[in-house]
């Protein structure tokens, strides 16, 4: 890492008895209580894929590449500890945009109690990359994980879904303290965040618990966003198709058993509405609730990466 | 990451003690055993900046990128466990690319019995990005620092330097049961993996220890490969300014106690070489013995990423 910004960097990111050493070895030693119980996760953002650098303030794409992953680590109820970040930047203003990325950083690391304790900043002849690890511990009740669900389990959603791409997918609050929270208090099966939408990223909650999921449409919580979408663009996609599969809505996706799942919504015990808007069935597949006792196949929907051969 | 791909990978990737739960979840559980002595690292790396992707075997592209960071744990003497590895893949081919990518790591990750445990794998418009982050841990004995290094200490290296751009920098071997072996064997002050130059990275280690540090020229071990870079090139640098500068040798770099690193150079413990090139001395800076009393400056050379502001 350049010397200089690296002293730019030390004044900012603080000791913490966490990373007892600084940023200045060849790695960063920390401090877990945890040891059986570390999480650790990884997301690389590239300009022209997860943001439009040309077009947003540099400080949200830097945000968004910590809080996804912090995202990440509330999917699995792990409270946060620590990050590293890599950056590539392009060669011509590399210095400033470095700065400005970590000005978005390090006000959610500091909200979160998370402290930047590595990374590695490069420059280069293409658009930016930052890849961001962030490490965690999970609590006594163990992780959260996809492959909980049982068939029976309400499926319990964080806040609204669609139209993401319109702000929210920059500026979205990690459900952190949320699911810390929620794990803490209840009974949960298994757990996920929505980054790939809400219909894609089900299936594949249902398909690691090996069951089925079923949706009651109408009750999806659809975003003002979405509905904004729907009106703007010709393509013919509803509110209701945005919210089941544009995506990086960074919202956890619970399935929970019937009892505690009512005793959730009775409580609502978030700042954000928590929803039922379905169920985990025996029956593999995606489907959706037709009348009071039959269901359709549902096709999911959402963001995957293709690799071209 | 797509799911296809996912697929492939899952079947590499056992699952071992330290990652129980495999690819499958947002994030990785790690079962650590040292709490208080885990060490984390990450770097990326660039195609036409860390490798040329047009004129190698990209396995050694793959092999490098986690080489590296393996590199950096050796440089605390901490035991690598496990990584995560981010690609920003070019469109065309791209999954060709990830597997060969991996194909490079898998051997060297079993080779050293780290398990790769997440990542997150993109396609793109741009060129290939590789980042690696490596979890190692530390012994009784802790980390190795770069400041530990005290006035008097000698200065030993691994390996010889110079040239390792005609092909050492994608196959060098890290240092890691050296850097283990010796961190236990001995009472080691400092160390640092050579990534950016002999030089530059001595000057940096004498800094952290508040000291100086003095090379006798006429000891630095140069590599073959150094010879002939100084005999083919024409920018008037000779094999020991390569030796000096050029960097990714990713040799160990050790400040020892005298008697210990007369014990280290008579026991000669590693089948690489151990070589003593200088001391570290009270006057900052870096500088050259010259005749039996006197020195003089030394410039630090080797490799910096420059952020234009």
């Amino acid at each position: 890492m350049e010397s200089e910004f690296l002293a730019w960097l030390q004044h900012r990111v603080l000791r913490t008895p966490i990373a007892p050493l600084g940023l200045q070895d060849d790695a960063a030693l920390l401090r877990l209580r945890e040891p059986d119980g570390t999480v650790v996760t990884t997301d690389m953002l590239m300009d022209g894929t997860d943001f439009r650098l040309g077009e947003i303030d540099p400080r949200r794409a830097g945000r968004k590449a910590l809080a996804v992953n912090l995202s990440d680590l509330a999917a699995m109820a792990a409270k946060p500890l620590a990050a590293l970040v890599s950056l590539a930047l392009p060669r011509a203003g590399g210095r400033a945009l470095a700065e400005s990325l970590y000005e978005g950083m390090l006000p959610l690391a500091a909200e979160l109690d998370v402290a930047i304790v590595g990374g590695d900043t490069n420059s280069w002849d293409g658009p930016l990359v930052i890849s961001v690890t962030a490490i965690g511990e999970v609590g006594a009740r163990g992780p959260l994980l996809r492959s909980g669900g049982q068939i029976g389990d309400w499926i319990l959603v964080t806040g609204e879904f669609g139209g993401s791409i319109l702000g929210r997918h920059l500026d979205f609050a990690p459900r952190v303290r949320e699911s810390l929270r929620l794990h803490e208090a209840y009974e949960l099966h298994a757990g996920m965040d929505i980054s790939d939408g809400l219909t894609l990223d089900l299936s594949r909650m249902a398909r690691a618990s090996n069951c089925g999921a079923v949706l009651d449409l109408s009750q999806i919580p659809v975003s003002a966003a979405a509905v904004r979408l729907a009106e703007r663009s010709r393509d013919g996609l509803t509110h209701l198709d945005h919210a089941l599969g544009d995506g990086e809505d960074f919202e956890l996706l619970l399935a929970v058993p019937p009892a505690e799942a009512r005793r959730i919504l009775r409580d609502q015990p978030l700042v954000v509405p928590i929803t039922a808007i379905g169920q985990l069935v025996a029956e593999a597949g995606l489907w959706q609730t037709a009348g009071e006792t039959s269901r359709l196949p549902l096709s999911p929907q959402g963001y995957e990466h293709r690799l071209d051969s």
